[in-house]
């Protein structure tokens, strides 16, 4: 066997390689499997699964996109002309963390006036994080803003988040049951957890000079491992509360799906 | 007719070849087939169903890459400098191993808590296992560990699993038909008979020395159908356990679908 990149090593090649092809397969398969289980919900609920599904189905795409790109810009046809393309993920998170956030709030069903306030708080708010994330992370020269000044920029919108889903939301939890709040508390728990990988990500590559392969590889591999349980995990807990909420306000549904 | 490939001969060659090309067509439309035909059991039952076509598409998709991926590396284009990559099948077995464990257990119907209680011993042993087969049989030299200390490991929570299945599970089975119980039995054989075949070809390989053809196409033709025993026929003996079990549970259900 002789080398498989001339940048990286075989082992590092072969991580991303698998690790890319591990997120076209768990984001494919979940949107398919979320697609095709949202009839096990109650009508109320089936549109948070269906943008569950959408959101792992966009995800998918540009994991295609990702893993045929870095074959090209790192394997041995692509001769070092090719950059790999950073983009890939940042069109990705804007068009699917905007639809995570409204994922969250369909499934609790709550009244519809407070529905759209939170909707018009955390869509916004995510699309803007995404979209000062990227020259960061691009390493975009605007204005000769540093990488460092477009995370710190990208971390308001953030914040403002997790201030709306657990001050904000937090109100609005306790007409839920206790099973569907504990899933909620574990869903928002995901969402900070793997949110934090992220800025990480972010931080190792800003200050890496020049390409640093094992930078690089620490970063596709955190931003993948994130993003599967960001958007995989995520969705099948938003398709588990709808399960819940489903059998809680109809018996009728309940015996049919778990025969008691 | 000259050489297809310049690492295995003619014979070699085509078995793989045709093997991958079998293992696609055979767990593309097992998942096609199970997912349409989700409608002809009850709802309690369709979730296993989903998840044996969630499990064979998943493994569709990567015998469409290991199919690419080996004309690619032993092909006549590929000249060697690529190798064949086993992260496939075990990215796909770390995918679905542990959603063989949850279809097995969802067709049962279990109480509640009993079937919660199984996954938790279930899917995270399923995972388990295949994370420590993964290098040994791709030879990552982790801290000099040779690949038989990692078969050993990964024997353990196979033995775990087995237990589970066959000592914990019986259990459970008594309340089930006479006529459940029998295809639970012929389920159970399946996977020990089925996934015997895994280790037998990891040690084949794993005493090669060097690259050795005859071991390679004995390791790929046996994995191959193992997968397809394992994943296509187990997949659909799920779907008829669901379907006797749909006919036992309603007389309606039955009548319908077969007309007495």
């Amino acid at each position: 066997m002789g080398n498989l990149s001339p940048f990286l090593d075989n082992g590092q090649y072969t991580v991303i390689y698998n690790m890319l092809s591990l997120g076209i397969a768990s984001m494919l398969f979940t949107a398919l499997f979320l697609f095709m289980a949202r009839d096990r919900v109650l009508p109320r609920y089936r549109m948070a699964v269906m943008v569950s599904a959408t959101v792992t189905s966009i995800a998918a795409y540009h994991y295609f996109r990702m893993f045929d790109d870095f074959k090209h810009a790192f394997g041995t046809d692509g001769m070092g002309v090719v950059a790999y393309n950073v983009g890939y993920r940042y069109v990705d998170w804007f068009l699917t963390v905007p639809l995570l956030m409204l994922e969250t709030v369909a499934v609790l069903a709550l009244a519809r006036s407070v529905q759209k306030s939170m909707m018009y708080k955390l869509v916004p708010a995510a699309a803007l994080m995404i979209a000062l994330g990227y020259p960061g992370d691009a390493r975009l020269d605007i204005m000769g803003i540093s990488p460092s000044v477009w995370g710190a920029l990208s971390t308001i919108p953030f914040l403002y988040i997790l201030y709306v889903l657990f001050v904000e939301l937090g109100k609005s939890l306790e007409r839920q049951s206790a099973a569907v709040r504990e899933k909620i508390r574990l869903l928002r728990l995901l969402l900070l957890a793997t949110w934090g990988v992220y800025p990480i990500s972010f931080i190792m590559n800003m200050n890496a000079t020049g390409f640093d392969p094992a930078s690089f590889v620490a970063r596709e591999t955190g931003y993948t491992i994130a993003d599967i349980l960001a958007k995989c995990l995520f969705g099948l807990m938003i398709f588990t509360i709808a399960r819940i909420k489903s059998a809680e306000d109809s018996p009728e549904h309940a015996k049919a799906e778990y025969g008691s």
